[in-house]
């Protein structure tokens, strides 16, 4: 594997199997795997050029920020955005002993996990001494004797470092303009081999679609571990002539914040809705542990069904300890397409260390299971 | 629902639809369900009704051995036999700041997990200061001046407790006269209704058989959920006659031991082909959570497929954190009826904090499809 550092591609001619360099070259290709990932969203203020404004989007990225706050000693951090990667950063700041402020338009974080796991969030950033500013609209960022300072409409936020995190965007500019379809929220359309509109042109990864197992739908899910699986599944074909499928996503997510777990798999009632089915939800609130073993955390989980099929739909929840595994046995079922009433009965590794002998999993869909009739 | 506490039953009349008591009453029946658990198993040694000697079945021989420790102050204890309750009463004979030993006529504790993972526990009781003697085998509990001693072929262990573990099994003495058919392990038959090979007569729980959902075979898994998923089964068919069948078990279990989580699910090599299939076999040594996140702790995974079929049969793994997690997406997997191929590549919810963007199960199984061929 020939591997060119600093090579940037400036057009895909893929009626030539060529592609051009910045340096005025072109290299010829038998396949040719798109792998560009995401850009990140900018907020429409002036003054994100000032040092000491941010993106995450790298670990080039993550350097820089280390190597700023080491040089210039900052205490103060503003972040724009309320997903896992501001969540994620705003415990990183607070790691550094630095005051953070979350910015954020909207009510509660990480809003595709919805509401409950959301109020647990922001309840939990309060604990943990982050200002969590819901409402509140960012309009610039200017520099000021002392550092920065982000306008808003809800007042004037100090700060020595600033993050914007308002989410990606697939990075389709080459391939948009080489004349490849589209998909799903703008990624590139791949098949189930990673195959584009265009034969012997693979995408991979964060720029390209993928298919959902629960809702049968195209899908854009910009995960590491989404974007492993589809390169290794394209560069096997790439390679070797469409020998391995991409069996399909089915949206399984987690993230950590401070002292919570939050996941997620599958849809919840809203996308479960948009997608065909007819979808019933049920909440529990359960422990990490036997309610006998020491040191038993609260945990949440709500989990959907299709009420024509009785079929797993998702499920999502939050918690000190334990959700990652609880959820990890969700995604599988689902995966596998199984219905409540089987998940109701799983047979699961118990010992009161890590539960109840009973999961939180199976009295969801036992209640799930219950409202079918 | 009438609970009469101690009504001891003295037999079953099948024929007559009839319980009779100690108290010389009888009791009628429509539905009768047998749910009379273990019996633990005797070392064939004298001594084991002296004070200070006890076994561990139940709530009350907890309490009870707690009284005794509390009361007369022990600082040694001596365990016989090496199962997952032997090592959760060495944890706990520990945490009272007691020195304790084990002793096994075997070499290496929990034998169904094996020797892999037996090792690692016995290197970690080291660690922890417990004495774990292999290949000694009690001939005697004698009561001494200090207090107690057991002799071995070893020599001689003092204690001022001894707890007997060498497990359990089915307590079907009230089953069997009454003649009832027997099966795995000599635990009552029962389908799966739950019904025995009377009619109108259940058995759940400890006494009772399953099915496995991977070998397809009758089997004893003596099994806190297990036996709540049954009762429930059997309570339900009972009651409204014959409305849920138990979906069967897929042997998953897990215990822990200090800092160490052990887990399995489904069957090794040994039990796959006993039960007909041509199993192989992958062991994987991993990290708890991703190599860049801080405090990632050692793993290590055992993954067993059929080579015919790729089907897969089980898994068994051991580590200080994430083990549990890790088995019960097998645990699933199996209960599905999964294969290999899809085990590799299934869409679980990953974050640095909680392991690699390829979980050590997708792993396991994609090295697994690579030797199918």
């Amino acid at each position: 594997v020939g591997v060119r550092l600093g090579a940037e591609v400036t057009s895909l001619d893929l009626d030539n199997n060529q592609v051009a360099l910045a340096s005025d070259e072109t290299m010829a290709y038998d396949r040719l795997v798109i792998a560009t990932g995401t850009e990140a969203r900018q907020p429409d203020i002036p003054g994100q050029d000032l040092q000491g404004v941010f993106q995450l989007r790298n670990l080039d990225d993550a350097v820089r920020i280390r190597s700023f706050l080491e040089k210039n000693g900052g205490r103060r951090a503003v972040i724009i955005g309320a997903g896992f990667i501001a969540l994620e950063m705003a415990e990183g700041f607070s790691l550094r002993d630095m005051a953070v402020t979350i910015l954020y338009r909207g009510d509660l974080p990480v809003r595709p996990f919805g509401p409950v796991i959301g109020q647990q969030i922001k309840d939990h950033l309060a604990e943990k001494g982050v200002d969590f500013m819901s409402r509140t609209k960012p309009t610039a960022i200017e520099q000021t004797a002392g550092g920065l300072a982000v306008k808003t409409d809800q007042g004037v936020f100090e700060a020595d470092v600033v993050l914007t995190a308002l989410g990606v965007r697939p990075n389709t500019a080459l391939a948009e303009a080489a004349g490849l379809e589209l998909g799903a929220a703008g990624a590139i359309r791949v098949d189930e081999f990673g195959k584009t509109s265009r034969p012997g042109v693979y995408a991979v990864g964060d720029c390209a679609t993928s298919r959902h197992r629960v809702s049968k739908l195209e899908t854009w899910l910009p995960l590491g571990d989404v974007a492993n699986r589809q390169g290794r599944v394209a560069g096997e074909n790439a390679a070797a002539g469409d020998v391995r499928r991409f069996p399909g996503v089915v949206g399984a997510q987690c993230f950590k914040v401070f002292d919570l777990q939050v996941a997620k798999a599958g849809l919840d009632e809203a996308a479960a809705a948009q997608s065909g089915f007819e979808p019933m939800a049920v909440q529990i609130k359960g422990l990490s542990r036997a309610g006998s073993y020491p040191g038993a955390q609260p945990l949440w989980i709500e989990m959907c069904a299709d009420k024509r099929s009785g079929k797993l739909l998702g499920a999502r929840g939050v918690g000190a300890e334990g959700v990652v595994e609880r959820i990890n046995i969700v995604a599988t079922a689902l995966f596998a397409g199984l219905t409540v009433r089987d998940v109701g009965w799983l047979d699961l590794a118990y010992a009161p260390p890590f539960g109840g002998s009973w999961s939180q999993i199976q009295i969801a869909a036992q209640k799930l299971e219950g409202k079918l009739g």
